[in-house]
């Protein structure tokens, strides 16, 4: 059993084991183009499989790469797109396990540990779903939008990376092919069971975050709403003071009370009076 | 008919019954490794289960654990993940009852226990939806919405955790193995009717529970435009009073009835006319 | 052909039947437990449905009640499990038509029956959403937000009960079991394209509703808009009098044309054409 | 050939036809009954449609009209239920072309003309739409949210018409009696195709009527929140003369400046500078 | 091998080739009539495919042009339904790499070529969607609607031309007619796979854009709450100056320290402690 691993889909040693194992033209152009979606594809005497390989960044957003697999009777190929750690890790430990191996177990370790990846991804998710939504609640900022935004962006990726590989799962679960022995069926039906339980834990993400987004409109709102309240009741306080000191000010005559000395008193009173059933008529109405 | 309780997932007993009846080593695996989906899998000779059992918290929140059942020829393996009071509660009624029983009878016993603790739950939710509601068109707060969020992420899990074990169900009700006779069958039916109805039903919660959210916004919008227009109101009852006061507070000479004995009289009424003929206009087109 | 009619499912003569015709525990048992879904299920011998007639009760408010029906090859039994109404008007209908006919033309006489309630209940929401539509664009107020619920909140229900029904419907269409003869496919077929059609107007008055809730949504916004033009306009007519008669109000010497005798005409003058110079503006950026 | 048209279903006429042709009660049943769903049924010896043509009526609303038609081997029965100006145009035409046709060719006329009746509503609705959205963007008004609810009806109504009809169409291209004879399946496909691309150009008017509700909704908060700062800076520009000219209005000795004789043009800047500074915050948050 | 060219559909050579080759009227009538949807119809010792090519125009907008292909055993013929640029390049470039080509192999590079066309329009409206989200969280304009319109109905149209050219795709793939050899299928495959990825990418820029418009509403929501902050800041600031210089205003005796030497100071004072205060409250229910 041979195990060819090449670090670079540019490499020429690519065009030698297209040769050598008769790899489809159509395969290697797509090791070659980059973004490609996950995808298993049986041709003559192998089975080609595109994986994704995912990391969070460090500025949270979200970073893919391919990581091809060729699976022969007695050999598997590996081509990595991109230097990502997280693939090349796992390749490191495959090999270190890999003595004795199959072609086939060896396929299924790598499938294994490229769905692997997939759970650290979603735990970060789920943490940054639950500040969010503390935030939402809490004091909602334009920042905090834009991270719902990039969130959902980054869950719409991932989704369709999700879907993608359950279709490789499904598929490889049930190919009839003789590439993979009849032992290895429980394991790969185990690895499908995990896709869709992530792809499950996905849709209720994007469930909380759309449910974030509605929560950060009612909470805009609502926030306004009290601020319109807050407006209201100080207008209503300084109103009847506005008014009333307004009228005795004016350079005319005859104003009620003007010339008693309980004036200021009255007019106080006056003022004072009004403010409070202006309050409690609104109060009343239960504006506040 | 043997039955052996595990009460520990780590119990090394439940190694011994690995070997004794050959459990494949990816579902011992399950049992160990917590917060599994529900699942029923075929395998040589037995049939292995994950049944959710679910509580409410005191706060309110979903509380989940696994019970995974091992269904063979003449033996049940039950393995309790987590000490949840209803799991126990449930074994223990099987258990009382369990004298002469075959397994699968036993096994259906336990399943129809598990479906039956979703029932309270989603009483319990409706309540809950039902609170909310008045809430949301009574007097909506920050904390409704707090609690809006909280009960539909609670659904959104307890979704997840119906249509997995509506699947089983419904396995269950369609498997060709011999494990379970042709009797158990239209009592099968029954479970999966009765988690069917109960995803029906939590559908129906859900969708109230998005209606609510609507209902919040709607509701608050509805507030501030009331806030608005007291605003407006209280506004165009000062303002008239505030202009002429100003105006006959200015330090000029010639104002028009300035020097009249009914000024005060005179200025009062235009005031008063003034503010009239506003609302007045406000009313005609339909402001208040 | 003997019709069985129990109107008390705690009725022991229920009891009595289940022996005499071997019906199955679970299905007695589903007489005896309100608020089943529409289901129907075949056993040995005969056939058992549940059907749901509804009504709208004086609130508005809609009101379910179960029809168990038993069908062998030559008995008919009904359960009525309350005392409501228009099941009992049906059945009364039935049984004055039901002298010579066969078991299954009894059956699909009731099923008919059944079905034919949901029209009138169909109609009154269809006049329900018409009014709320009206209110919604002409006077949003609150209560028709609480009614807007009421109503998705009926529909809902509504709907859940079609859809089973439909499938009741469609499963009869399509059984293989004996008790119903050939000659009534048609009939069945008939029900099933009026059930369809009922679940078709549902999901459009849903289609309604959601869009009358939005409607509100924008009606609301809309109409603070409107206040707060009114307030912005009201507050550029009052503002330049404000400040101009503070100014004048001042108890400063030298304010420009204060000691001439046509001041307040001046100062009147001035106030007016800023009013009105703003009032363009904001009708230049058509604020109003 | 015969081809019987019934202008009126109420026509004993068609109790006759029924006689002679042995048509099934409930297809009659169904003429009779206006407001039924397009639908085919395949009965003995013929097959019966309901098809339903359309008009936009002066007002925009839909006008719906059934037109039955029972194909057999030598005839064509059509029942108009309305007098529909569309539906008479149409069969006017099809049988000025019917010399020579045979029954299933004078079907297919008739389903191929009432196909057509749905492109020129399509457009009308277009048009509607369009115009619809330049109000939206441009000037928002309460009318413009009645005209788009009032839309969003017809097009619901549209829909149902349109599924329904697509499902008489591929009926008809897989049923396999031998009225139709196979050189109509080419034809019969194009009427699927073209009700099928119909029922696609109604989703997409769907979708951009409900965005353009969502876009209402959105314009509306945009004015909103510059209505808003139009008001704040008003305030802005008032406060501080008012602020201040109500302190040199105070009665009080010893305010700064007071007897200066420079007084009035001190107290000016003052204010100039204050609103100029408050300005120039505003405008440092940009909120203007 | 022939490969005809029709560069009108208007063309007399059409009906030639139509005569010659026997080609169905309706496929005739197809290519005479512009805008079909892409499609795909096996004929009598011909297949008939509709395409669509698709350009961004200058202006942002998507413009469609039919291609029609008749694939015959040794012939095929290409029509072109306008003088679309990307078109015209297309057929150049296969036509000056067909020498010794099969007909199915040049008719699988046009489409090919067909589908390469999507790309740049996708790499396109990604990069709109990506400017108008920066647009949408930074300083949302109701010229960003409209461009989110826009970009919505190209993007509903787009989809619509990749769902039925994905329908073609799959159809093509699945072909038991012995028009296309056996050796192509792995590069319709290709083909098909191409417009899928292309259809998941315009699903996820959909939900974007539609997200976009949620962060839009929210923005704004969130501006107005912040404009409704800074009005309520400026009235609690100028308020309490007003009231007290008001009061002061009154040409009433007996106001507190109206006759002390440090009047103003002692005014000023209070005016001041009395908003400081005011602002605290806020700043205490967190409303700045």
């Amino acid at each position: 059993m041979d195990w060819h691993q090449v670090h670079d889909p540019q490499d020429p040693e690519l065009d030698r084991l297209a040769e050598r194992y008769r790899l489809h033209p159509l395969h290697i152009e797509d090791c070659r183009h980059r973004s490609q979606s996950a995808k298993v594809e049986e041709s003559l005497g192998y089975l080609f499989a595109v994986l994704k390989t995912v990391e969070v960044a460090g500025d949270g957003s979200l970073e893919l790469a391919d990581l091809d697999v060729f699976l022969g009777r007695d050999f598997v190929i590996t081509v990595e797109e991109s230097q990502q750690h997280c693939a090349r890790a796992l390749l490191d430990t495959v090999l270190a396990a890999s003595t004795g191996m199959r072609a086939d177990q060896i396929f299924y370790r790598i499938t294994d540990g490229v769905v692997d990846t997939y759970l650290p991804v979603l735990d970060r998710f789920s943490e940054i779903i639950d500040e969010l939504e503390d935030q939402v609640l809490d004091r909602p900022t334009p920042d905090t939008l834009s991270r719902i935004f990039e969130t959902k962006r980054s869950l719409v990726l991932l989704r369709r990376v999700l879907v993608n590989t359950r279709d490789v799962a499904g598929h490889l679960q049930r190919t009839e092919c003789d590439l993979i022995h009849r032992d290895m069926w429980p394991f790969l039906r185990d690895v499908y069971d995990h896709v869709a339980r992530n792809l499950d834990l996905v849709e209720m993400q994007r469930d909380l975050l759309t449910g974030s987004l509605d929560i950060y409109l009612s909470s805009v709102a609502n926030r306004t709403n009290q601020v319109m309240k807050v407006l209201t009741v100080l207008g209503t306080i300084a109103l009847p003071a506005l008014v009333i000191s307004g009228i005795y000010g004016m350079n005319l005559k005859g104003l009620p009370w003007a010339d008693s000395p309980h004036a200021t008193a009255i007019v106080s009173g006056v003022m004072f009076v009004t403010t409070i059933a202006l309050l409690a008529i609104l109060r009343l109405f239960r504006w506040f």
